[in-house]
């Protein structure tokens, strides 16, 4: 394992303090392992706390701020945080009317989730919605998920919900709006590496020098299947496809094209496997209205990229070209 | 070689493809392999134009945008761009106020801008200033540069000099500037892994599964020496100290922190390492003023940081502070 780390169980508090001496407009609980807005929550407004396992940065500490995440709660690598933290993240940031959970589906954090809002609703009065984000195309249930996983439509969730919010709506609209997002979006994965868990030491499962592993999870689950290593053309195919037969778009269809970095894969290849995918949707009469490019939903140091195609109308896309100041994804402000 | 792309030479094209499609805001010349911002230079301000090999991403093109460059000129893979496309990109931003030249201090990216600025002077009567980074700490000469090696410090000059453009300061001024913050600052890299140019199809050098390269240049030069990986908290110290054997600097020198990702290197690695950085720092009395973490200039995969320190005044952190707009840095708009 070669990481540039001190104590493979330090890794997470560590990079807490990292996190907290580079912003200033965030505050680190480093007892409790959650990441904070410098200011508390707006009177009024509803507050979103997320959270998961370490491991996916800047997923989610890097989305607190203006315009998403209120909070967000570190959990050990690749695994989920704990209830304790989530009540101490969801207590601290409710300004009264009431708070969102933004999960991934994964079994541990949607159960720690669920318990947290049931300890907030009982020790503090807190009103809490969760909304599971469930994305990912590639398998039904997996390693750590009855259903499908949570993928990278969670950044979308987080920025769009985080607007609805910012501008005022209710905790039940907030919601809505984080369920119509999930609703519409589709991911779909591809590995050439694996990586390795620092507490594990070693690699969470092998692939030959010519192999891929298409429909990978975020933690190296098991995908759909193995193939070689094709064209960028052909893999970008490999993403579009699947996606497009779970959820068929008309021509003329407006969307949000997230084409994201696993980790270890460089942003000229990500660049290059935008421009493959930009030409499928084109070629289906498909209308990219925004598109993101980088990493922002990791599995460390993996190589490959992940696809996730938001179905957009304009209402949800005044939501996305919302002002959002946070360490990952920043514009408007 | 396991990398997302189709034909080794098409990458740097296909790449430009991609950021072409993403960034309705920037526009890019496929003839010339030129990134522009998508609007033309306000007359009276001064033109910046960069460039350099591609793989560094997302330096130069990246940083197009307000506050930072007018003009990105993409070479090959770790290649200089060559003249013509340098004159061409220096003709189309001059606004009339003169352009400025930032080169990263390799042989022929500096030989190229050099016979690109004659060429301008000659054929457009476009006023050129060249300002060289040269910043790197590691060794004196290498493979491909004489005297030091420009490296991190260039996505400052960039930010800093950009600002000062933005604000109609004139050709010599915003020279001036650029000059300064290349003069005050100072980096160090290592690197744990190498990475491989598409065109090679095999990586640049080999390290042994416990040994780092200390002192990596940006293109896998060789730096000082190798060494057997240590803990975060010493490979930290191997970035600081030979920065401030460099550049000593006084207790209560304010700075900014740039610590850096080199592409393979995950950014729950690069906030722990950020925060063995300033925990040396703060040891030393010296105030980050200011800080940057994340994968800006880039190697390709290559998995390693590197560190840079400027020293900053009260006016140098206006400059920083003032907005940007670019695909990779972005805040104040």
């Amino acid at each position: 394992m070669k990481k540039l780390i001190n104590d493979p169980d330090d890794v997470v508090s560590e990079a807490l303090l990292g996190i907290d001496a580079a912003h200033p407009e965030l505050r680190v609980d480093h007892a409790q392992k959650v990441i904070y807005r410098a200011e508390p929550t707006r009177r009024g407004k509803v507050a979103i706390v997320s959270g998961g396992g370490s491991g996916h940065e800047p997923l989610h500490g890097g989305f607190v701020g203006l315009g998403m995440l209120d909070a967000a709660c570190a959990g050990e690598v690749f695994t989920s945080p704990v209830p304790d933290q989530i009540l101490a993240a969801t207590q601290e940031v409710d300004g009264g009317a009431g708070v969102l959970h933004l999960v991934k589906n994964y079994t541990g954090d949607v159960m720690n989730f669920e318990m947290a809002a049931e300890m907030a609703a009982a020790a503090a009065d807190v009103e809490v919605v969760s909304v599971v984000t469930d994305d990912d195309v590639a398998v039904q249930d997996s390693l750590y998920t009855a259903g499908r996983r949570g993928v990278g439509v969670t950044v979308l969730v987080e920025k769009i919900a985080g607007a609805a919010a910012e501008e005022g709506r209710d905790l039940a609209e907030v919601a809505r709006v984080a369920t119509e997002v999930n609703a519409r979006g589709r991911s779909m994965g591809v590995a050439l590496t694996p990586c390795t868990v620092p507490a594990a030491g070693k690699p969470g499962f092998t692939l030959a020098d010519d192999e891929i592993e298409i429909g990978i999870g975020i933690h190296g689950e098991p995908g759909r299947r193995r193939a070689k290593l094709g064209t960028a053309k052909e893999t970008a195919a490999l993403l579009v496809d699947p996606i497009l037969e779970d959820m068929p778009l008309d021509r003329g269809t407006r969307v949000i094209a997230f084409l994201n970095g696993l980790g270890g894969t460089p942003l000229i290849e990500q660049y290059l496997m935008y421009h493959e995918v930009s030409t499928l949707l084109e070629g289906r009469g498909i209308e990219i209205a925004r598109s993101l490019v980088g990493s922002y939903i990791t599995s460390l140091e993996m190589a490959g990229v992940t696809l996730t195609l938001l179905e957009v109308d304009d209402a949800m896309l005044s939501l996305w070209d919302a002002p959002v100041s946070t360490p990952g994804l920043r514009w408007g402000v």
